[in-house]
């Protein structure tokens, strides 16, 4: 790949659960090379080693380890192509902007602007046409912009969900309805988030805005682009085919990975069979492995036959991270289908969907060079 | 009460999981004397303090540490006017058939008779109007029984759901479906049950058989019973008003209390709301209670109004385990409500739903004097 | 007790894991009633219920439901005749000075007042009589005080180890050395204390000034009171037989309940078998039991037979956690005899202690009338 | 290495704990070859995946997954030069002697030839030097044996304790006595081992046969051999310099990662300082890198200075398992010194210490061609 090696990336909320995983799958990608970092104050002009409570299994890559934190101001960050952002929401709001109108790309995993009508929520293996979206975003910008632009991920929760979702619509048409129960890694909630005191031996059936971001994400990824005829773009939310889905979600004393129990209902009449479900799973391939995205995971879906997988201790690093795990495909008594998916929520689930999304961007020219 | 004081009842499987949780209950109970401990007979003569792995909180009662074990012989029973069984399946069907036929009572936590068209299947703060079963049960039985019956309680999971919609059908009527998720606790595979390298750090998204067990005993419990131009009774399965129930059973890493995260759909239309629900869901009150029995919760149902509540370390051992607490009651984008449900497992999930049933049966005459 | 019922207390810290602690314990107490809360200014003000994120696996006590706490002022205490003190080090220091200044008895959990020369550190199943020194703070006060005092417990860990250890100098005399290894539960640590990502399975080898704690404090519990020349009293720790003591302290992914492992020894020569330590522990009888501390417990010293135990789950609640478990009770390879003991560290390792040394306190006359 | 690829090699209880990390190390090795497995007679005959509970977090190599089990007899096993043996304690003894008679070289994994005076007891950081007993071993065969032999590694807790104390005895002189207490994930007894039902939420101070293992197998590693006026050979329990070691040994709730605290005494007067030990600890360089073992650690101690490290979850995976961490090196006030000590008990505290052995033999031309 010729644009490839050497396309110099900054990472912003470097010091935190999701910077951390950033810069271990960073430090070894083929193309992108972490050249800034960026942390709160306190942090800043320190060496990344002294300046982390690093929590990773790996040791922190020695490339990094002594580089001097920056503040998340822009001018620092002028010679990245690409920024990610593993920043805490009350930061992200405000830095985010900032860089994007200093006509620098950033590719974030907050929720503050996954809800802007010209931001592409943007799950890779999914939805990366999405993208369209950005010239627009450009354009609407007061001044407008050449290169900036934002483009987010989407909640950990959500994207092990409309993976396969999307692989069922792909083949069978559109849902109707989605009922999801999901059990959530402690990892989910960034450190120090959950005390122990609170999930030891125990169950909290309750994430603080969880439901609502999967309810209303999905559609958003699941659904198209349409365009008015002022020749604006708009994101259709699944409307033409209005889908329901609704999501309770739970914490559980388990480090690494979501596991969702999903029933969905089909529009079309007959709904297919479990197996043609396992089959258009299994044979679920998105654009991001066929273009060359070095982080693309070989499968997008494994398959499990055997009746008690995935589980989350088991199946979380497979190709470590970056694909989902879909088991227990059967009938359903209330809807049609029902499954059990399981999705790495530090990896597909944040920063590895980050980097993918800005492998797709490299590689269909959105990124300015 | 006069028939109280003084009733001896015996416990099969008394060194199991289930009876030690039958022996810490009955040792200070108001009616109920332990009379005889049956066990394998790798156990039998030995006393109990010495054969038994004791895994509760609380001391072996020293009423019961120097008992000796007994066989599971009917014949050690005779003087029990009530049996407990906490017997495992593979052992249960024999023996309680044995018991039964001896002219004894017998409560049975095992599985191997609830789909028995002649016993029931009986979750007391539900359906105890199915003893009206038992006349039926000892008269077909070949020879003809005088007082001998088994009684089946539910599955655990199944007792932690039914309770809710039980109080719901009583006000809203019949419920047309039901999709539930459930987080179970390890206790309610045994002992020594799941090992640790399958659970700690994990999920385990299957229990053997326990998807069908809540899917068809929630019929039974829920239904009614009818009488045939012929005169005999048949449990109806809920048939007046088809009921779908739709369940995904998990294994999660908590020692005590199953959670369920709940859907229905009602068949009237507009449906309750959330609200109401949780009225109808507080005001729930059991006969069982009404009647006296002094193991029934004082209030069978709580219903919470923390977000974030019911969790199982900090909830199931409130009235000791014998009621259920709902919390989460909220509109469902797919069905109507959605809300939470915690049980113990071991307590109304198990043993203590035997010691209530046989209160009631006391209480009502089934169990012969 | 003609003393007893109806003595007001007050609880500092009244929202933290402590003074929840306090709470449930004195909810029920047959001499002392809960008459004022004090916690931070952002609680002042409103009802208990509403201020607290209550932990306590039983119901706030609904006598104390609505009580409104009050910022920590003596003022608002001036009827309490007891105050138990469960903030925070960084707020303690001043609060309890200030109290003990307004002529209020306080009884502190806190750090900050160990090391005091004319504070007593008392474990009340242990050193009771350093009670002694309470006269001298008085009057060394400036101005002298009539009636307010500081009296601390022990650090959890410290106290799980001096009550065996005490036992053993009662029988045998003089320890020499004793190397411990602790196994430290996350509840030690407060809430939200330890950050589950750091704990679940994890051991983490190291908790701040812990293991100076338990080797400073082991001198001056254990140790007695001199008197010099000038009829000055001081705390001699343990100086007539010098003790060494190492400890190792670890925090483990247990929710309650401190387990350490320790070997001793002896000064006497030869040391005594395990057989003969094993009935010294058993024989402890505390003053605080014949004295008729309500609090005390029946047992001080359980020692185990079966190699296995103690083990926290099984053993902690024993007694309602306010005595400790002591067994595997050998022979030491390098020292003379190693055991394992197991404390409460909530109760007798915090609250409970508290609570015995005001009873201790009352019948002795140390808190003014 | 010109004796390198292609070796053949066997796997007994394959589908065990232990022999699915031989598989998983063995998969991708530079020499061996997985050439036959063999398991118990209700696994012979099917295909490896088909017959294994697989637990381990990468799946079943391809190259193993259609590999037919055998029965555990040598004939099926003529072809392989080492045999790894992964067998429980209670078939290992027949199994293993049978397969030496066949004139194979079996390293095994299990405790039942520990103890013979001509079997060596190596780990491989340590003490590769005791394969000079194996000469005699053949000799004293009965009939005599050419190629054959067993030679052990040691109990997983023991080879945590013994590669530091052989780094401070080469570079300080002989250590007097060591006091361990141990903290063993449930991964060390296998599977299904430790039922969770005994663990989560707990500590269990006990583990059957462990102590007296690391006491005597402590002996036996650090001490030489010794040669009599006969010629024999023999295992010399570190008797030139006698040193006691006492263990107490505990369970805790870490899936993987012996973490110990060790407190040692040297003979030599001074002793050396904390940082001497941590300069000796972390310049220890075993022979098995020289000699260039591909599975040896690049370094065999890594000494942490942050001071709450090593901690099993974050550091029992790097260098894949093969070397073990140091934290923590203090005064003791009891002995001199004291420390702890992570490794990772089924990478080099079993399997891979195996292998690393079985290298070593084939460097030294022990293993016949």
């Amino acid at each position: 790949m010729q644009d490839g090696p050497g396309i110099n990336v900054g990472i912003l909320g470097a010091t935190g659960t999701v910077g951390q995983r950033f810069i271990t799958l960073l430090a070894d990608h083929p193309w992108f090379v972490i050249h800034a970092l960026g942390a709160s104050p306190k942090s800043a002009g320190k060496p990344y080693a002294e300046a982390v409570a690093w929590k990773q299994p790996t040791p922190i890559p020695p490339s990094v380890a002594d580089m001097i934190i920056y503040e998340c101001q822009a001018e620092h960050f002028k010679d990245c192509r690409i920024v990610f952002s593993g920043l805490d929401a009350d930061a992200a709001g405000d830095i985010e902007a900032a860089f994007r109108s200093a006509e620098l790309a950033v590719f974030s995993n907050s929720k503050n602007y996954r809800r802007d009508p010209h931001v592409p929520l943007i799950v890779p293996l999914v939805n990366p046409a999405h993208m369209s979206m950005i010239p627009q975003q450009r354009a609407l910008h007061d001044p407008q912009l050449k290169k900036g632009f934002i483009l987010t991920n989407a909640n950990c929760s959500t994207t092990g969900l409309v993976i396969p979702l999307a692989a069922l619509e792909k083949t069978f048409g559109p849902i109707e309805c989605v009922l999801i129960t999901t059990m959530q890694a402690i990892s989910g909630a960034g450190y120090p988030g959950v005390p122990s005191l609170d999930i030891m031996d125990n169950i909290v059936p309750y994430i603080s805005g969880e439901e609502e971001k999967m309810e209303w994400e999905t559609l958003k990824i699941l659904g198209g682009i349409t365009e008015g005829d002022d020749g604006l773009k708009t994101f259709d939310m699944h409307a033409r085919h209005p889908l329901r889905v609704s999501a309770s979600c739970n914490r559980v004393p388990v480090i690494d990975g979501h596991t969702e129990c999903v029933s969905v209902r089909f529009a079309r009449r007959p709904p297919p069979s479990p197996q043609q479900v396992r089959e258009a799973l299994a044979a679920f391939t998105p654009d991001a492995l066929a273009m060359g995205c070095p982080s693309a995971p070989r499968h997008a879906i494994i398959v499990h036959e055997q009746p008690d997988r995935p589980q989350p201790r088991l199946d979380r690093y497979f190709q470590n991270g970056s694909g989902v795990s879909v088991g227990r495909v059967r009938q359903c008594q209330v809807l049609d289908i029902k499954f059990v998916v399981l999705s790495n929520n530090v990896s597909i689930g944040a920063a590895t969907s980050s980097i993918i999304n800005a492998e797709i961007a490299v590689l269909k020219g959105v990124v300015g060079s």
